[in-house]
């Protein structure tokens, strides 16, 4: 069984969790080559991981002619150029969302993508790939819940992050919060619903951090939304939970209901002591979907062994695009956006 | 000590709520009459609870000159007139939501209410008098979590009603959902932001229910709004909670968040068994709020024994009246409506 | 209907639960009178409940001849003499436990009461009538939980109380922990299984409260037992719990397995803060069993209407008495006991 | 970064979940060779693995100058022999527990491990990796209970193996309940509490599985203990949880309480359905520790790259054997066993 040869451009915080993963546990495969304009993250890279090949370059990496995959875990700005040059090479890509920052240009990746139907491509929704998330897709697939009528999508950052974002937004565009936050929401929304979003209005909010409003970015945002297929979405993304990282999805079904992460809990130890009665929580989102992340990159190792194509398509990251984008939109116009 | 002598009008499911509270916990008042045009009622409150005096007629039983207040639970289009009658007559007044049908009307209650400040006029907001609610009000006014910045309110029937529900609006006018259901979810909106509705915007459907559709009712309505002080606040109604009675009210703050009713645990036990671990769930509002409904006749009593005025006001149904009726408007117009 | 007159000797914590209860929630019944050789207990009574007939002497009070009943809860060393009393002046009994301090003494009161059948006579195992206790039972009578086969019982006090009884141990015998504490979960399994003890082994430490040792008393206390059917039960009692009041008890069965009080929830609040996902929980005996106080009163009232007998005997409270004077003779033994 | 190379002895349940993870989530090793008397389990070795070496005798795998270390998983009877022959060969080792069947066989493995200081030797207590347990033991040690006065430890095999064990029992010897299963439950109590075992009382029944008399097993078994500090220690073990895999720790300490796996929720999954409120729950132990199986076996390979021991020790091993024996002990001779 030969190893799949991966090459990575990018190393930063999310970076470093796939290079890890890949390195010790992704059997299949083995972090052949890294790319970087950063020094330490070649360091790390080279010392910490063992990786062989090490390029401040990432053309020059695609240049190894060794190499099977990439993995493109760069700034954002990045992805579009990236992920061409690599199916251009023959390549096949994970890229981490989005896959460009405007829609015309992801629309043309996208293009390019679906004229190299043999290569996979596979977008960074790693939760899709969390044990939690499957469970309750399997539910929903055999009908426990019977038909879907609303959703709700709650992604809240966890307080400690607060004043580094609001430093980071002085000086840097997010893409606003819908774009930033929600659209892994909205892929799930899509995904157990199996439909497309008819209509957005959205919310917005800077009560708890009122120094982001000069930042045009919102730390609190909502938005209520309709499907094609009727059933009712309401999305809440923020900046501010002081308990941990909370993202949490509701299921409503004629059925039943699911929630996944009412509580986030971070393992299975209760605290009996002066507060009361406690859970402890997740911390952030690598903590959260460690193993997610895991999946995610052998299922992309074994789609490619098994010659197959990937469940998470560059058309589920065109069209989530679209719809936070239609919600960023509502936010400044005021008014409902049909897609 | 003398007992405050209660007359009080209908006795169908909530009224046998009242009656029996009134006579088994209310301490400091005793029901002295009756008033209802249903025979088996009157037999109900004369052999069960042992009522002396029973009228079909309500005018009759505000003329005998020994009652000091009425309690009000007949249908709702007989609370307005009845209200006024029971003040002119110098009664003290305790009425179940809503106050009249129509705005109009509701407003000219109102304005009588005012004529009468030393009557005691209490609205039947339960809710405010729940336990469960009371801590959460006092950890919102200790300044625990902060600021509000969102609120989500989630009302559910239990899916054992939605038949005989649909039977009912074959045949009659609920008023909708959200006058029907949500009124409450938005009195308690109110009182803990102390802060008044904008704008609402509303979806619906009935996936779960589709003959509602020619009864122009919905099984599922959302509404998402903003406050005059920018808090968002998130709406869910729907008629079909297959594991029974879910209301549920969840406050986000800058330092903290709050949920009343995450899972309606019916007591304090928890079952292990080949389901998995099971939370015994509420059925119904009786059994939810019945100790709220308790309390509140208690404060009614003892707001008029203090000669003090209720805290749940009239303004404070024509208020939620005023935004159940924006609520159901968008729905018809399909637009954000603003307050 | 003529309400049953109560007349009520002791006003202390669990005297006043009583007394007040009778007034607020006891509709057949009345507080006719009370007894009790402290001043502002009788004042108490008189002013904030407006009882009518006080006495210093509870014998004075049973010589008024209006009583039909009276509630025992004055320090337990008066029970026994006060019981034989009323049995013969013709009066239903409720008494708070214990019948008596010694054995022997038991068992000629328990004779006493069963010459005089046609009297109600009620032990004050208040847990048998509280709704999470009952919904419990209800299911392990139907077979949910199949055949029992072990039981786990904990009642710990809160730590806020710690101090006070430390204070206490130093002047006066508690009976020890097994007696004072346990006796109530001894009763529950004899409830839930229909079974009686057979042997009993205990241990016991004070690592949370060094000084009790020189009081001859336990902080905390276990014990492991087998009953004549082949049950195995497991007790811990202790006074030092951070969190609250925690009163649980586990049924196992072939079927499955119920928990009360898993967590002791104050109430239906979540909480998510800094400390992570908290429930609050309930902070002693009086909030924990309010309700059940209030439902044991009842059915003690409605027991002497319908002339029946009580369910919870003076026999229970002799069985459970032996069973705890057991568990502590096992402490200083260092043995089995055979029962 | 050479790997070491692992040799593998059994493949049965346990053992192909640690081949497994040696092979996809064990970076620094590989799995080199492996040996078993079945043959469809060297097949899977070859087939599913990719393991080139393959023995049908572990003698002659030991004779492979290639190994570095061997991982023992095969039956208990084999393996005091097994670690023995592998120490003797200069390799470092890993044994599922026990290392022996009787306690003269332990001591002497004990003490040739004793003899090979420089071999890393872990015992496969792999609780002590999981990360609930981690954070228990990290809060512990950082004094957030205070100290501990009791532990209670469950440990209840799902009733979906109940038949297939007392099939099993009817022709082999499972060494009694409390070596198979409380073992490791005994190891964490003197992980938590650095002491050790004064005394222990036993108790067990066959009320859900009565054939299991005849074979001289128990389905349910319960022992109360002493440490030598004073901790009172509460074990419970059975073969019947219809609702899964419960493994259950709870640390009592002055300060506080920690329960481990008090539901043992399979996931971050709610439903809310006609059961209630109910959490899915773990369905057997590879599923539960998955993840400590993982973490185990790394660390096992990092102490030997680290030139390290192990702080799972071959004593560890002995200790609660001899803890496990005497509980066996009790219940044949109805007495309190002292260590």
């Amino acid at each position: 069984m030969t190893k799949i040869k991966i090459g990575q451009v990018g190393l930063g915080r999310l970076g470093k969790v796939h290079a890890s993963n890949i390195v010790k546990h992704v059997n299949n495969a083995e972090l052949y080559a890294v790319a970087s304009v950063v020094e330490q993250e070649l360091e790390y890279a080279s010392e910490t991981l063992g990786v062989q090949h090490c390029y401040t370059s990432y053309s020059d990496m695609l240049d190894n002619d060794a190499l099977d995959a990439v993995v493109i875990a760069s700034p954002s700005g990045f992805h579009a150029v990236q992920i061409t040059q690599a199916l251009e090479k023959g390549l096949h890509v994970f890229s981490e969302k989005p896959i460009g920052l405007e829609l015309e240009n992801i629309r043309q990746v996208v293009d390019k993508i679906h004229d190299h139907p043999h290569k996979v491509f596979q977008l960074g929704f790693m939760r899709r790939f969390d044990e939690s998330y499957l469970y309750a897709k399997d539910a929903v697939d055999r009908g426990e819940l019977g038909k879907i009528t609303a959703m709700r999508c709650y992604g809240i950052d966890p307080s400690s992050g607060l004043d580094r974002f609001i430093q980071f937004a002085k000086n840097s565009a997010s893409g606003g919060l819908f774009l930033d936050m929600s659209i892994h929401d909205i892929d799930l929304v899509r995904w157990f619903t199996g439909s497309e979003f008819k209509t957005v209005y959205s919310l917005g909010n800077n009560i708890a951090a009122p120094e982001l409003t000069a930042c045009d970015e919102l730390e609190t945002g909502a938005c209520l939304s309709e499907l094609e297929d009727g059933t009712i979405a309401y999305f809440l993304a923020g900046r501010n939970a002081q308990h941990g990282y909370h993202v949490e999805t509701e299921i409503i079904g004629t059925e039943g209901m699911i929630r996944i992460g009412n509580a986030p809990e971070k393992n299975l130890v209760t605290l009996y002591d002066k507060n009361g009665v406690v859970r402890p929580t997740s911390d952030h989102f690598p903590e959260r979907f460690r193993f997610a992340f895991i999946n995610e990159m052998n299922t992309f190792v074994s789609t490619i062994k098994n010659k197959d194509q990937s469940s998470v398509t560059a058309m589920d990251g065109l069209k989530s695009t679209e719809v936070a984008i239609a919600m960023q939109n509502s936010i400044e116009t005021k008014k409902v956006i049909t897609l």
